[in-house]
């Protein structure tokens, strides 16, 4: 094991210590989150800080980088209060990773990537090829003052989704599914099947639960 | 695709609503928090909302649940300031899970597990069988108004890890390194090999960087 201090940390060129520090917290959720503007066109890109934070009412956020140049995605929330988040499918990995790209406001990353529109009741896209799509509303928007990033929250107002992967109890079969998952950059992964445990109780055995 | 909408939501059953909501925001990072209290009782619990704020300064994130009950966990932060954020080896899976459960101030989840806690020079317990271990010092805890949880960010101030999954250019390989991953509240997966992405530029082809 080799330990990092603050110092080596602060002293990585740059790319790396980005690479380093996305890296080192863990794998991530790899999500679209389509947009429109006030003109009508659409907005796609990839993030891979999705959170959950909380099911009653159902609240779901993701961490918005400076405002310091253009953000697309950002000032279509702020003016049209609804997105939606949608699950990147492995089999479009590229083309989700390619969604990141600057492209001009006048160009929808809709017509540079594979991904398809559907403007859905909300007036807001959604990704035709993800296995869900949700339709959020702005909740709220938090700016994190260590940093200058924000925290966008949404509620969850609608959900679309392929019901195959959808199991008695409410959970949800990313894997069979086909979700992606995202480790530091630029770095996607098919997930294995998973292995789900009962709750846990301090004076029980775990047991695994089967569909 | 079959559309739930906020009325369906609403009216499903607790916990079928919890796993759903839990589910569909997608894959999610598998951590174990440690910690100590004022009388050197230590404590660790397994999150699957740990984020990634920024790099530089590095800052990591994690969803506590409303302090509506004890949480020795932001407690044990609140007092100490320092705590460790430990990666949850897929294979220790289950003892990651059980570390879940409600066990009493007096109780260790070192004692009741198979992990084992070194105490690290921030007076920190870090978990011997994680291949990587961040020490972070709180820098902030907000109240998310939206449904009372917190948003607490630490600066990392130390990394220990495996060097041997990492890469020259600061890429940390989470697959080969054993790392797992959560889907909804109570599933844990392995990840397949990663596929890595050049950055993402409107006008060029996306090319795979190997290693």
């Amino acid at each position: 094991m080799r330990i990092y201090s603050f110092a080596d940390i602060e002293g990585m060129e740059k790319r790396f210590r980005a690479n380093f520090i996305n890296s080192i917290s863990g794998f991530k959720s790899a999500n679209l989150i389509g947009t429109v503007d006030e003109n009508g066109r659409t907005n796609l890109a990839v993030f891979s800080s999705v959170v959950h934070i909380g099911a009653n009412p159902p609240l779901i956020g993701f961490i918005m980088r400076p405002i310091s140049v253009q953000r697309h995605t950002y000032e279509n929330i702020l003016s049209k209060k609804f997105y939606t988040i949608n699950a990147l499918p492995i089999a479009m990995k590229r083309d989700g990773h390619k969604s990141s790209a600057k492209f001009s406001a006048e160009e929808s990353e809709f017509d540079k990537t594979a991904f398809s529109a559907e403007l859905n009741d909300f007036g807001v896209p959604s990704v035709v090829e993800s296995p869900i799509s949700l339709t959020c509303r702005l909740r709220s928007d938090q700016l994190l003052e260590v940093n200058q990033t924000r925290l966008i929250i949404g509620e969850v107002k609608e959900v679309k989704l392929n019901e195959a992967f959808l199991q008695k109890d409410g959970f949800y079969d990313l894997t069979e599914a086909g979700v992606a998952v995202i480790s530091g950059m630029d770095s996607y992964h098919a997930a294995e099947d998973g292995t789900r445990f009962s709750y846990a109780r301090p004076d029980r055995e775990i047991n695994e639960i089967s569909e």
